[in-house]
């Protein structure tokens, strides 16, 4: 009738099919989460302690001191490293133990794993590769909306009881706006149903647009700029492995062109890092970044709130739809429209999870 | 040592043996339940969307949109059905889907299973058929106790954490009153326990009836009735395989006969409908109706407030008798007198479960 | 990637090896639980109800009636036993049914297993044996420190979500102070890492001790009794299969020798029994004893709160290890000086689990 969360866990580590694509960074953390304290999470299944060396620069080793198990994320910073929390062993930001209380010489043995991690952009990434490419291939990804000082963020991390996947499809679906967003920002519904919308892909990524030209600005978009009057607005959505940008926006209308990545108007720029907690649990770090003319601040608070809003609902549906998944088992899904780019980009992970 | 709900459930869904018996008529709702919006129910293992249609007629639907799984319960109520919490799809009362926004073709396969239901005196039910009788055999059976005008009646519908057999077994037995009900109607255990009990059944009903003649009347009655005395008392419990009945009242000592069904005096009647949410889970329905002649309303007020305070207590001792199985997993049980007519139920329901 | 509770329990009951030892008497409570209503509590897998009889005996019967599987321990105490809460049957400390309500013979199968229990020293033990030793070959320890008067004492019951064995290893090492108990006992790691110890054991137990000679009294010793100055202090911990004793105190420097077991000075003596509920899962009774020579009450009353917090510490600690330890499966764990005293514990433990 139905089928667990653990049984399909296990029945995915039984089969030859990874359960999410490797050789990839991953988004770990946001970099302002990591500050005195070390800070424990799964991803892609292993349980990970992250911290913050004296130096500034980021670490992550397996969460397990390798005494006695405990987790090094209940354990304390200190200049050379994390100090577990039990027996007070050190170890430093290579998973190499520097002392054993009480004790002089240090046994061989007594180390931790350390994974490869790296922050850009105040993106915090960490790599999971194959056995094929253990050490990252290439740099994590560049977010420069965080770091070009032309833009005001804030975000948060979100935990998920659902597979990444269902994230993804949520992500690259706009249409949905009308239904499940009907308190925020709902009420256009035919509007975004009837978009022109174009899709591109690649083996990495999917790309859907929608242009709405010569619109009514929404009242955000008002308060935040001083349009004339009617807009020509976008939503472009980027899919990517790890992560999804949504970058929408409007011109007044007639001004710059809708193709035009210089063009001026109001921006809103969204980052959304998926990361696989488990096969049936996840991690969502989001941004939201606006360049807003009239009262910034206020307008970046308002931004901020009403994201935070719009993702609580998309957190409800989710959570909704995995545990009916659960309930009723695998069975056919009818595809509509709006599906296009969601199923490109599955059959992206899909391609990967086989070929590794 | 132990047996686990789960382990229980796939043991039972393994074998060739039914979890409950099919081809009846199971109570999926009171009626007063179905209003402005879905109701999500599993019931006998399949989660269905209840819903009232703007002619008031009532439908029930695999609570699963054919898109993307979202239970149906989640989304709303309109004109022409319930319409989907994520995408919008709309589906009538037969599980048709009536439209798809932003989309003018409506796939063939675009349609949710339907259930048989029907409300009948206030009572919704629907129908669980073999593959044998898919369709009902027969009407869902009255319950004129609601709709005769002879009485007041309230209910409400209770969740238990234990197979439903445990309840019949509960129900059928009234000599647990003394114990289990010490706070609300104890005290007469001696009574209760010799008093005349006579037990009889067929293939589909067990009858449960016991006299208590020239006795004094319990102070419910007395309040609600103008007795002049003692009086001659019945409780007449009726097994029938998806529901119970039980008539409990009493007549002035030596007036109607207690064999007479058109006797007098002050009644209070019970209906209990016992619905399998899962193997190990049930739904319990009950409404409690009364004829007071004495400040009716507060009466009944008082009636139904006792019953579900009385409920309550069963309802504690019920799910800790199952955890306590659980936990000792299959033993003998040693029977004592009062286990006639509960195992004279749990015999039709053994071979209800192997025929179908 | 990750053993779960459930099948660790379920590898263990299928293996010939034994989770616990077996023909021991351990711990079921602490005489002042057993008052006026029946306890229930589950001990090395078996649920068992524990009651004090009218002439002040205690008793131990499986708990579960007989007739409908409902526990004992949810019924009611009486002059002859306990009685039921769902039909009423009466049972006496061996477990003989002494009556059914409304019924005059009592089927000779209406009865409930007794175990073998005895209180000594305010401390109820209950004897788990093998088939080869059913019944005591022993009786259980003796525990002076609750009945000579020389102390007062405190004490509480703890439940960890945990293995028994975790608690040993615990309280067989006292370098964790400096770490876990920073709050309460912190600030003197290097005192406790560097003071001299000595490990002695035999088939059956395992005893650290060390001495801090000449060292200035801790805040607590100094409030308690009046020290001229520095002290002589002891820590003397005694692992016996089933408890462990902590023997903790000072005495004014170079007067009484450390190794005299009958010192002066100031005196913390500890008792802890160590149960398993289940072999994921564990009781820990503990008592706490002192000799204030100062406010003695007020005295106690502190060092009972600080234990306590103490306790709560490492209860934190103790299933944070053991969390990590099933998300982590089986893995080697790399020793260190302070494993000394647990490892032998763990290697007699080991050996009855194998010998039984």
């Amino acid at each position: 009738m139905s089928t667990s969360a653990t049984e399909l866990a296990h029945e995915l580590a039984s089969s030859s099919v990874l359960s999410f694509p490797l050789d990839q960074w991953y988004v770990a953390a946001l970099g302002w989460e990591l500050k005195d304290k070390p800070l424990g999470r799964t991803l892609l299944n292993k349980p990970v302690v992250l911290f913050r060396t004296a130096d500034g620069q980021v670490a992550a080793l397996e969460d397990r001191c390798c005494h006695r198990a405990l987790p090094l994320s209940s354990g304390t910073l200190e200049e050379r490293g994390v100090r577990c929390g039990y027996h007070g062993l050190l170890f430093n930001s290579e998973g190499k133990c520097l002392e054993i209380p009480g004790q002089e010489k240090l046994p061989s043995k007594a180390k931790v794993p350390a994974y490869h991690v790296r922050e850009r952009d105040q993106i915090v990434w960490i790599w999971f590769g194959s056995k094929a490419h253990p050490e990252p291939t290439c740099e994590p990804p560049a977010y420069e909306v965080h770091s070009s000082g032309k833009y005001l963020f804030g975000g948060d991390v979100y935990h998920y009881d659902a597979p990444y996947q269902l994230i993804h499809d949520n992500l690259l679906d706009l249409s949905h706006l009308g239904y499940v967003h009907l308190r925020t920002i709902g009420g256009n519904a035919s509007i975004h149903m009837n978009a022109r919308m174009t899709v591109e892909s690649d083996d990495t990524t999917v790309r859907v647009v929608r242009h709405m030209p010569n619109s009514a600005p929404p009242p955000t978009y008002t308060a935040a700029y001083p349009f004339k009057g009617n807009v020509d607005r976008w939503q472009e959505i980027e899919f990517h492995i790890s992560h999804l940008r949504i970058w929408t926006g409007a011109v007044d209308v007639n001004t710059d062109a809708l193709e035009d990545s210089d063009r001026g108007g109001f921006h809103m720029r969204g980052f959304h890092g998926v990361t696989p907690e488990t096969e049936t649990t996840s991690h969502y770090f989001w941004t939201i970044a606006t360049n807003p003319v009239n009262d910034p601040e206020a307008t970046l608070s308002k931004v901020v709130e009403q994201t935070m809003m719009t993702f609580d609902e998309d957190k409800v549906v989710i959570e909704a739809q995995y545990k009916n998944m659960l309930r009723f088992g695998a069975r056919p899904m009818v595809d509509i429209h709006v599906d296009v780019g969601a199923n490109r980009a599955r059959k992206i992970i899909e391609q990967l999870r086989h070929s590794s």
